[in-house]
């Protein structure tokens, strides 16, 4: 496991490949943005012109697009797929629907090849600092050859089970959590805001309470701001919350808390603040309840 | 502040006074279980026969009653109020809509004596280790002078603002967290049950990551249980999210999440579980999804 080609040099895959270069792996990284290709080179890696090119004579290829849909074109559409060697392992690390990922895995088995599907919790920060969450599901065999990979991206390497769709299972029920819990503070905020108290007090408290979170802890003093600086956008739990939905719909399964927080981040999307802090989900609830206006 | 009226020695009550008699309040509770009131003298409190004995010649008043409608009965009712000294305190310590304590306020101090909105949280556990987190409204000589009543009961005393309601508001938004953290946690599990992961590491993954909650990491291990013993019952938060609710009614505020929350505690109670631990209120996840069947 020593040639390691990598997909999608975005805001964490980026420091992820960067990482494995510094861990003494020889990595191919593709990516359509110049800018992410000529940084990879900077740090030690190698930059290749297709996917295809850069899955060639690769042990294994990660994948760190932004959806599904963008694995796909990248497996298939492509030709990474073809390009890998017989029995080279290929890892989905993006956040997918689960069903999307047990057809993804069909067809890469199809072909020969091995699948992992291991999504990861952390954020741009963990992606970073080597220290992201690594959630995999594949057969033992398969998890024991890739965990030195990951081994150089994350410091909590889970092997959550051995059928794909698993792994993005647990990361679809995390970020269910991440995301009611930022909507949550802003609903209580907001009510607190319309009754009229200090809302730093608030904070003080809860944060020391039974109603303490690590999101209450980290996007609270952010949601007092009217601007913060952007540490993750609200699209994207417009996207993340999205998929834990179509979770629930590939399972049928009811998930009505989940549904009501999307609404909140999917409004305020759609009010054109896609691209401000998730804390400033709390708009939304401003917006509707007609109290502090938006910044 | 020598001499202290309590009313209401229940699973909070009757701990927070023994704890005040242990500090060297001379303290005379009242209550209509015997049982409560034989425990309490066996603590050293002395017993009354009423409110209006209990108050008379009290220099507060602590209510720890169920609700505003009992506070309301033991001040207005049963002569509790008219019993007290001229400019005698009244704490409210039970979990109340603000508006019901702003009325209730009202009426206190229209009868010339002095009023303190003062809700607690920490449960019987707080209760009884004198650890309670205690979030005051009034003004602020009132509260410095019965801040030393308060220390004999808890932690954690906060003075949260002047106006009678904003203790109330701090505790209804403390309650919308912890109630909503909970049927999250349950959303989330009932999810990763539909699917079939295996659910202690989830729970030891989410513990640790940016998903975790103080109600994850304490409902959660008697959530993956069948019939846990019972810590704090369904029915507390079919109540207290009720006031949580209403406090948005009161002021006219919409709290999308908590309503969706509070409906899952109501069926629960609904289908006679209401007094099994609150974690259960994933039972009625299984239940909406035809998945585990409720123990």
């Amino acid at each position: 496991m020593k040639k390691i080609a990598f997909a999608g040099l975005g805001s964490m895959g980026l420091p992820m490949a960067k990482n494995l270069v510094s861990k003494g792996f020889n990595v191919q990284g593709c990516d359509t943005n110049p800018k992410a290709l000529e940084s990879f080179c900077a740090a030690g890696g190698t930059a290749a012109a297709t996917a295809a090119e850069a899955a060639t004579g690769a042990d294994a290829l990660l994948l760190m697009v932004v959806n599904a849909a963008q694995a796909e074109a990248v497996l298939f559409g492509a030709g990474a797929l073809d390009a890998l060697p017989a029995n080279a392992i290929v890892c989905l690390m993006a956040t997918c629907p689960p069903g999307s990922v047990e057809k993804i895995a069909e067809r890469v088995e199809a072909a020969g090849k091995r699948f992992v599907d291991a999504p990861v919790s952390g954020g741009t920060a963990g992606a970073t600092a080597g220290s992201l969450t690594i959630m995999a599901a594949t057969a033992t065999p398969v998890f024991d050859e890739i965990k030195p990979v990951f081994d150089g991206m994350g410091q909590r390497i889970f092997h959550v089970g051995d059928k794909a769709g698993q792994g993005a299972t647990f990361k679809a029920v995390n970020q269910l959590l991440c995301g009611v819990h930022i909507a949550v503070v802003a609903e209580a905020f907001a009510l607190a805001a319309k009754v009229g108290v200090n809302l730093d007090i608030l904070l003080e408290i809860m944060s020391g309470s039974a109603a303490s979170s690590w999101m209450l802890k980290d996007r609270g003093p952010r949601m007092l701001k009217s601007d913060p600086e952007v540490s993750s956008a609200v699209d994207i739990f417009v996207k993340d919350l999205g998929i834990v939905l179509d979770t629930g719909r590939e399972k049928k399964t009811a998930l009505p808390i989940a549904a009501v927080a999307h609404q909140m981040f999917l409004a305020a999307s759609g009010r054109g603040e896609g691209l401000a802090d998730d804390s400033q989900v709390i708009r939304s609830y401003y917006a509707v309840n007609g109290t502090r206006k938006p910044a």
